[in-house]
C-alpha cells in the first residue's frame, strides 16, 4: 500500500460521533437565541444527525443525552436511527439539572441525593442495554462555589463510591468514560477538574473505565496533546469531546479557534495508532451552535476534524523520527509544519467522490433543501434545548 | 481629628450600591436553581435591598436594570424606595436579550437593529429623568464568536457612533458609565473587551463619560489595582461593579475569592482620595447568588467591602511613602501587610453600635424573620430572574 | 492589476526587520546554552542579518540594541551594513541591566537614577541621528515585585515626565515606539503593562509617539488582532515585535505556536491597508533562539510572516464584507478559513524566483556554507549575548 | 488539652525547610542584581540558614542543591550545620545546567546524555548517604520548545526508565520526591507538567516515590488545595515547595501574592492531619529574592507560613463539618473566613516568647547586626548564585 493509499484508507474508516444536543437550541446564561427548524424530539435530532452522515460519510452515530433524549421505547429509537442510516452511540448522563443537585449529585453531602444521582446513572446503563450503546459518558458538574462550602476530600470518597457502584453494573462490552472539566458551573472547585483526577479514578476502577478529553475543559496554557500522548501510553484514553475555545468552555466548532492545536492532537492520535475504530477511541463532538445554524455548523466541524486528520496522516513520520533522534529541532519542526501547511481539501474532495459523496458536503447539504424543509415542517411543539 | 477618627468617619460615609437583579434568581447556562421568597417585582427587589441597608447602614441605593425593572410609574417606584429608606441608583441598560441582538446591538451590522438598541439606551436616559438617577451604566455583550464573523474596526465605528448619540442626550448632571468585559457571551472577540477600549471611547466622548471596572471582567494575571490607579490619575474612573471570580466572570460574593486583591483595590482608592461620595466614584455590587440565599449573601458582600476598606484606611501611608522613597522593598510591603493582617471586625462592630445598628448585621438580619416572611408571603406570581 | 498581481506586488514590497540580538546567545534564567559561530560584535551581527536578507529578500534592515551594539563610530557601522546590502533600523534602548535599575529606571523613586535613565534614552536619540534611524523603541522593565513596594500612580507621573523629555528631543522625522508588557521581569505590577497604558501615554505625547505590539506580551485570552484593529483605527499603531508564545513571553519563532493567530493579525493589517512600507508600520521580529540555530531560525520566522501575509492577502474581502453585512456567520468564517487553508508556499516560491532568489531560502542558506564558515572563523573573543 | 493548647502545640512542632539557593544571588533572564554579603560557599549558606532558625525557631533544616552546594566532605558540612544549630535536609538534583542538557536530561533523545543525567541522580543518592538526608528532590527542566521537536510519548518512556533506576538505588529510609512544573524553561511541552503526570509515575514506582507541589508551578485557575487534598487522600503527597506568584513561576515570598490561598492550602493540611513532622510531609521554601535582602525575606516567608498555619489551626472544624453536612453554604464559608480574618500575630508572638525567642523575629534579626557583619566580612571570592 503506498503512503497515499494508507492515508485514504485511514480517512475512509474514520468515525466521528455527533451529539444529539448540538442540533437543539443552546446559549449562554445571558440568552438562548432560538432557531427555527430545531428538532422537538429525539427522533428529529436523529433525523438531523443522519443528514450530517449522509453528506460527510464519516459521522455514522449519534450520542444521546438522558433525560433530554428520553423516549418510551429505546429499541424503537434505535430502529428509527438505523432506518435513517445511522446508529445510536454513547449514552450521556445528566445529574446537573434537577433542583436537588444544587450542591452536587454523586458528591452531594446528602446521602439521599447521592442515591438519586447514582440511580440515574444506573438507569443510563439500563438504557445502554436497550440501545446497544457501549459507552456510558459521565460528566459531573459537582463542585463548590465557595471555599469551605464542603469537604474536598470527602467529596472524592463519595465520587469513588458512586463510580464503583456504576462500574460494577456495566455489562461485559460496556465501558465508562469519565470526563473532567476545570470549572463551570462550579466556580471555586470542581470534583473532577483535570485529567489527573479522572485518570486516578479510572485506574482504581479497572480496565472498563477510561478518560474523556473535552478539548475545551483545560486551564490556559495546558498542552492537550501531551495529555493525549500520556493517556494513550497508559491505555486510558477512551474518548474525545471535540470543540474549540478561546477563553473558557466556549463550545465553538472544533478547529475554529486553534486549528493547529487540533492538528497536533490528531498527530498524537496517528502516532499512537489510535485513529482506527479498532483502537476503541470514540471521537465525538460536543459543541453549542448558539448563533450559527446547527446542521451546517456540525458538517463544518466534521470537515475540520477530517482536515486535521488528513494533515496528521501526511506527516513523514520516518523523517520526523530521524530528525528527532538527531536533535535537529528546526528540521523536526519543519517536517511537522510541512504536513500542517498542506492544503488537504483536494485530497478529501477526491476521497468523497470515491465514496460516492459530493466532494463539497456543505454545498451539497445547502442544495438539498433540508434546512428549509425543517423550518417549514417543524412548527408547533417545543423546540429541544438543554432542558429537554 | 485623630487617625482612628478619620478611619471611622470615612467608614461612616462609605456608600455601596446593591443591584436589583442580585435579589432575583440567577444561574449558569446549565441550570438556574430557583429560590423560595425571591422577589417578583421591582418593588419587592427594593424591599429586599432596603433590608440590606437597614442592617448595614451603608447601602442606601439600589441599581435598576431595564427592562427587568420596568414599571409603569418610575416616580412611584422612587417613592416606594424612599419609603423603605433607600433611593434609586444607576440605571443599567440591557441590549442583549432580544432575539434581534443575536449578532450584536449597537455594533450589529444591521442598521435597523442598531437603531433599536440606541433607542433603548435613550429610553434609559428618559427613565433616569424620572427616577432622578445620575448614572447610566452601559454594558454591551456585543462581539463575535468566530474569526471573520464581522469587521472588528467597523464595529468600533458603530460603537462610537452609538455612544455619541447617547452621550449627547445626557442631562447636565447625568453621566455615562462604560463597562468593559473580556469575554462572554461573545467568545472570540468582544467590542469593549478591556479598560483601554473603554477609556479611549470615554476620552473621545468627554467629561461625562467614565469607565466602570467590574472586578470579574479581566484576563488572568491582570493587575486590577493598577487600572484603578491609572484611571484615577486620568480622572476617568466612574464606578466599580464588585464581585469575585476564580476563573471567569464567576460573579461570586466580592472578597470571597481573593480578599487581598479587594484590599489592594481599596488601598488605591484611599490613596487616590476617592472613597468619599464627593469623589463621585460609584461603588456597586454586581453578583449572582446562584446557590446561596440572596439577602444574606449581599449583606456578607457589603461587609466584605467594608472590611477591606477599613484595612485600607489603616495603612500607615506616611511610613509607606517613606519606605517607598527609600527603596526599602520589605519594609514597604510589611507596612501594607500590617494593615491587611489587622482584624477590623471589632472596629466595625463598634462603628455600627455608634450608628445605632446591630454590631453583627448578618445575625441581626437572621433574627429579624424577614427571610422566612418573604418565603411565606411571596407565593404565586413569577419569581424575578434575568429575564424579568 | 489582477488580484494575484496585487498579492504578489504586496508581498514583494513587504519589509521585515530582524533584531541584532536574535543572532546572539540567549536563554532562560536557568541556563544560556551558547552556540558556536555566534557573532562577537555588532558588525558580525549585521553580517548575519545580511544573510537573512540575501536569501529571503524581505529583511533589509537590522534593529540595534544599545548598549549591546554600542560602537565607536555609528556612521561606520551604517556603512558596513550598506556594504552588506542591509540598513540599520530601529534603535532599542536598554534601561534594565545596570545595577542602578534594580527598582526601576525612569520610574525609580530615586531622581538620580531617573536622570541617568533619561540620559540613556536621549543618548539613543543621538545615536539615531548618526545611524539615520527613524525609530526609537522603548521597552521598560520598570515595575514592582511586591504590593506596596512603590506608589503605582507616582510611577505613572514619573513615566510621563520621562517620556515627555525624550519626545521633545526627537527630530522631525523621528518617532518614539512605546512597548507594553504584562509581566517579567517585574512580577506584581509593570509600569506599562498593556496597550491601554501605552496608548494613553502616546496620545498625550503627540503624533510622533506610537504603540508597539509585541505578540508575546499579553495575558492569556487576549485577542491581539482586536488591538491591531483598534490601534490602526486610532492611528496609533507604530510597530510589531513578532514572536510566539505558548504561556508567557516565550519569544519563540513567530508563527510557531499559533499560526492562525498570526494570520488573523495580518488579516487586520491587510484590511487596514497597513502592510505597505508607506503605511509606516514597522514589522520587526523579537525572538530568542535558545536551542535552535540562530540564522536558520530567523529565516524560518521571516518565511512564517510571509506565508501568513500571503494568506491574508488571498482573503476575498468583497465576499467577506457581503457575508458580514448579511450576518452569515458560517459563510464569513468560511471565507476567512478558505484563505488560511490555502497552501501559499508555491506562490511564494514563484515570487522568489521572480525576484532572482532561490525559491527555498532555508535550503539555499544551508547550501551556502555560511553556517559552517562562521563556526570556523569566529573563534576567540566573546560571543555576544544579552549582556553585550 | 484545650483547643488553644492544641493550636500552640501544633505550631511549636511545625518544621519549615529553607533552601540553600535562596540565600544566593538570583534574577531573571534580563538581569541578576547581586547583593552584598551573599554567601560564597555552602558553608556560608548554612550559616545564613542558621540565622533564620535562630530567630524563628521553626526552620531547623536546609535543603542542598547539587552541584551548587558540592563540597569535598559532606560529613564535615553536616557537622558544620549541626554546630550552627541546623541540619541538612533534602538533596536537590540539577540536570539542567550542563551544555549537554540543551535538549533534555533523562528524556534526551541521546542515550549517552541520559546516562550522564542518571549518573548525576545516583550521585545525589550517594550524597544523601553521606549527609543523612532522607529526601531526593527531582525537578526536570526537560521538555520541548517546538511542536514536533521530539516524541512526547518516547520521552515518557525514558522518564519512567530513569526514575526506576534511581528509585531502585534508594536506601530503606530514603524517598524520591517528584516535582512537576507547567512551563519554563521549556515552552511548548514539559515532560512532567502537572500533578497527574507526577502522580502516575510515582504510583508506578512504589511507596517511596511521592509528589512535590511547588505552589508556583500551575496553570492559571488551578485550585491548588484540591491537589493537596487529593494527594493526601491517595497517600502520595511528599512535600511542598512554597513560594508565590502572580502570573508565572515568579518565586516570590510565600504568602505575598495570595495569602488566602496559602491559608486554604494549610487548611487542607490541617484537615488531613498532615502538619506534624510525623506525617512525613516536607514543607520547604523555594524562592528567589531578586530585589529584596535574602535573610529578612526568608524570615518573612517563614512567618507567613506560620501565620497561615495558625489561622488554619483556628478553624472550628466541628462547626464547619456541621454546616457542610447541612448544606449551609454561607455558614460554612463564614466559619472558614472567621479563622482567616483573625489576627494571629499576638498568638505567635506569645508562642515565641514561650519558646525563648524574640516575639518579633524580623526586628530581632535586624538588631542582631548579622546583616551588616556579612556585608563587611564576605569580601573577595565569588558570590554564590544559580551557577554555583
Amino acid at each position: 500500500m503506498t503512503d497515499l493509499e494508507r492515508v485514504r484508507s485511514a480517512l475512509r474508516e474514520q468515525r466521528i460521533e455527533t451529539p444529539s444536543w448540538a442540533y437543539a437550541n443552546s446559549g449562554t446564561r445571558f440568552k438562548v437565541f432560538t432557531q427555527p427548524g430545531v428538532p422537538r424530539t429525539a427522533y428529529e435530532k436523529i433525523d438531523d444527525a443522519a443528514q450530517v452522515h449522509k453528506f460527510t460519510g464519516v459521522a455514522p452515530t449519534v450520542a444521546l443525552h438522558i433525560p433530554w433524549d428520553r423516549v418510551d421505547d429505546y429499541a424503537d429509537l434505535a430502529d428509527h436511527a438505523r432506518a435513517q442510516g445511522v446508529g445510536l452511540g454513547a449514552i450521556n448522563s445528566n445529574v446537573f439539572q434537577d433542583d436537588d443537585y444544587k450542591l452536587g449529585s454523586v458528591t452531594n453531602p446528602d446521602p439521599g441525593i447521592r442515591r438519586k444521582a447514582i440511580g440515574h446513572l444506573l438507569e443510563c446503563v439500563d438504557i445502554m442495554d436497550q440501545t446497544g450503546s457501549a459507552d456510558l459518558k459521565l460528566w459531573f458538574s459537582d463542585g463548590l462555589n465557595y471555599p469551605g462550602q464542603d469537604n474536598l476530600r470527602a467529596r472524592q470518597d463519595r465520587m469513588a463510591e458512586a463510580l464503583h457502584e456504576v462500574y460494577d453494573r456495566l455489562g461485559e462490552h460496556q465501558r465508562m468514560l469519565l470526563e473532567y472539566k476545570l470549572f463551570e458551573p462550579a466556580f471555586y472547585a470542581t470534583d473532577v477538574p483535570d485529567w489527573g483526577t479522572a485518570y486516578a479514578h479510572c485506574l482504581e476502577l479497572g480496565p472498563k473505565a477510561q478518560v474523556v478529553i473535552d478539548t475545551g475543559h483545560h486551564a490556559p496554557g495546558t498542552n492537550i496533546e501531551f495529555i493525549v500522548a500520556f493517556l494513550l501510553r497508559a491505555g486510558k484514553l477512551g474518548a474525545f469531546d471535540f470543540n474549540s475555545r478561546f477563553y473558557a468552555d466556549d463550545d465553538l466548532m472544533v478547529g475554529a479557534a486553534d486549528p493547529f492545536q487540533l492538528f497536533r492532537i490528531m498527530h498524537e492520535i496517528v502516532l499512537g495508532d489510535a485513529l482506527s475504530p479498532s483502537a476503541g477511541i470514540a471521537f465525538m463532538l460536543d459543541q453549542c451552535h448558539n448563533i450559527e445554524p446547527k446542521i451546517p455548523a456540525i458538517i463544518r466541524s466534521v470537515l475540520n476534524v477530517q482536515e486535521a486528520t488528513a494533515k496528521a496522516l501526511l506527516v513523514d513520520t520516518d523523517a520526523l523520527a530521524t530528525a528527532q533522534r538527531d536533535g535537529d529541532v528546526l528540521a523536526a519542526n519543519a517536517i511537522l509544519m510541512d504536513a500542517y501547511n498542506t492544503d488537504v481539501r483536494p485530497l478529501l474532495a477526491e476521497l468523497r467522490a470515491d465514496m460516492g459523496l459530493d466532494p463539497d458536503p456543505s454545498a451539497a447539504y445547502k442544495r438539498s433543501g433540508y434546512g428549509e424543509r425543517i423550518v417549514r415542517e417543524r412548527v408547533g411543539g417545543e423546540a429541544a434545548g438543554w432542558g429537554a
